[in-house]
């Protein structure tokens, strides 16, 4: 319990490495438990070819589901992975706000079989909109976190800071307002929104940051 | 979100490690994940010899389609493996294409107890055949996509990208031919039809790239 | 079978390294599996919005554990951590000690969803606070062993010793304790108490190991 | 496809790397895994105190098999461990060859949950012991495969050689004479058997290898 609390990414590199290597496994398990998101139909010993193809027919939901989380799993940890590249070091602090945004990448199976079974109702659609949120609310507090305590490796102006801030809670504000939409207008107008807020975002990112890949 | 947008494997050796690592972690998973394709029979409190012996023998299907998804994911592993020794260095866009990769992979275990609780329907042959058809395809397009933007070690010439072009594609054209045969001819048929896609493809391998080990 | 049974950090780096990949692994894949224990509710094909809330509202308690749970397996993988940052080599009887934990870590996902779904049944509770109480001590152990073995970087003061013992066997002794609580007096003192012994152990931290991070 | 046929330890230190962080991530997977194989009892919203304690000791022999074959999957991973300790490459032989014992590793929670409830049918004593025998010999294989193409750190004597081939078969001779004791004996005597396999081999090894760690 003597160790330092800081872990440097240049002094201690083993466990550095080790919170990137649990964080890489944690996405790395939560996007193949995905696949179990979508059940296999139990047909009995001998179904006809109609029963098999109709039993995948009804399935189309749940696969469409599975590729819109394998995006959104890939995409969170895609941004992981830049964001902790832009970090030199992690204060314990910084270690239980990574475990945070974990513990919400590890409910998206849940949250993805929800929505694969119950799309249009509004519960669901909120369940997984509230999860994304947090989701991002997590990486925004990890990256603010790591700024102002210095912890990165190319320090941002005010400016930038401010500019990314908005960036990053936009995802968050607009996951939040999508719920009432759900319950008070619809789910599918509350699912557009999401690809609303999704573009809205890369676009702010073009205007902002236009360095930054597509 | 200043990072770079191209992750050169000797410039940001962590960050190409990690794409490899969180490569590795989905299709170790993958592969462990099809020990779940086979159920433990439930049999009551006191079963007889017979039986458990009886429950067994049912599930030698299952155990065929395991071991054949075993060698098929442990294939793609060798290939992806393979694949990415020869690139040195990850653009956002082949990160997204990896990924695509990955989300047919992690796909497999689905249409491996599909084709285990099935194996004569030609709508589980199809899910099986669709699915290493486009896990086939997008690997070729993570290829293609890093010979053309010159990202590997070794460019190639226009002979050998050609040549390797039909190799990979191969793959893709048989398993999708196979899928009119299970539906029309037998699915006994489009199964052999799946091994002599293979053999061919070996055939072409030793022809062309006779360096290339067996 | 030649192989010299120790395994130190500097000689056989790539030993060590393995071991730590390897706990990383079973602490990811033990974590993520913690979202199995929130079953996605059966609620037919088209329910009512009231049933899916409704549904959502009785899952609340799973939710709960899932989230002390997640809290539990990230603090003991932060501890592992910590503990494995201060040791530079493991012999063989090492190895199995840390095995021998991460049988304990494994089986959380178990009680987390046994806890769940019985948090007021004094068995559940016992389950719990067994598992921790058992996984505390194996930490203990592997401490001890490495301790005693002058398996660590830096070697230990006999005071510093019965200190970290102390904090180290508190956790076993106060979980141990809440189990002729919760079938004697209350499943929910048996719970508070599991509070009370995690601040009276930072209170000893704080107190005699003023240097470590909260 | 140019890719040199074998991924020498030295040369290609990545390639080397990722087959033994793709194994880990197996073994730490399989042996995680093994905590599904004992079933969260489920009854109903309200169980008595004493089903609750019931349902806990009906799952002893689960519990019994999880430490098993926690220990087994242990075992067999630091066996790994060793024997990639003193492989200096791997070619693509050696890569299918250890795919081949991964197979093996990953049945193991299927055939632990078997035993788990049919621990006195032969059928289920017999599977595991089937499972175990041959992922000894494939381990045989592995490792006769890199002792006979020179793949060793330290080449062996012909002594060494034909005594560690001695060690390492007597697990799956023994394994696989266990399984008529049990059809045609009893499954207790075969399951004692197992445990005599076990310390005869230790013996050997002890005479043979006595630098080796107990």
């Amino acid at each position: 319990m003597s160790v330092p609390s800081r872990y440097d990414r240049e002094e201690r590199e083993v466990e550095f490495a080790r919170a990137l290597a649990f964080s890489d496994g944690v996405f790395a398990f939560a996007i193949t438990l995905l696949v179990t998101t979508i059940d296999v139909p139990d047909l009995g010993d001998d179904p006809t070819e109609q029963a098999v193809v109709d039993a995948l027919v009804d399935r189309l939901g749940s696969f469409g589901t599975f590729f819109l989380s394998f995006a959104v799993i890939g995409l969170l940890w895609i941004n992981h992975h830049r964001l902790l590249a832009r970090v030199r070091g992690l204060t314990m602090t910084a270690m239980w706000l990574n475990l945070l945004a974990l513990a919400f990448v590890v409910l998206l199976p849940f949250s993805t079989e929800l929505l694969g079974r119950y799309g249009d109702e509004p519960g669901a659609v909120a369940v997984y909109a509230l999860n994304l949120a947090i989701c991002a609310a997590s990486y925004t507090l990890l990256w603010g976190y790591c700024a102002r305590n210095d912890l990165l490796v190319e320090p941002l102006t005010r400016r930038q800071l401010r500019q990314e801030l908005v960036i990053r809670a936009w995802i968050t504000v607009g996951f939040l307002a999508s719920i009432p939409i759900a319950f008070l207008v619809d789910t599918g107008v509350a699912e557009l929104s999401w690809l609303a807020t999704s573009l809205t975002q890369r676009w702010l990112i073009a205007r902002w940051l236009p360095d930054d890949e597509p």
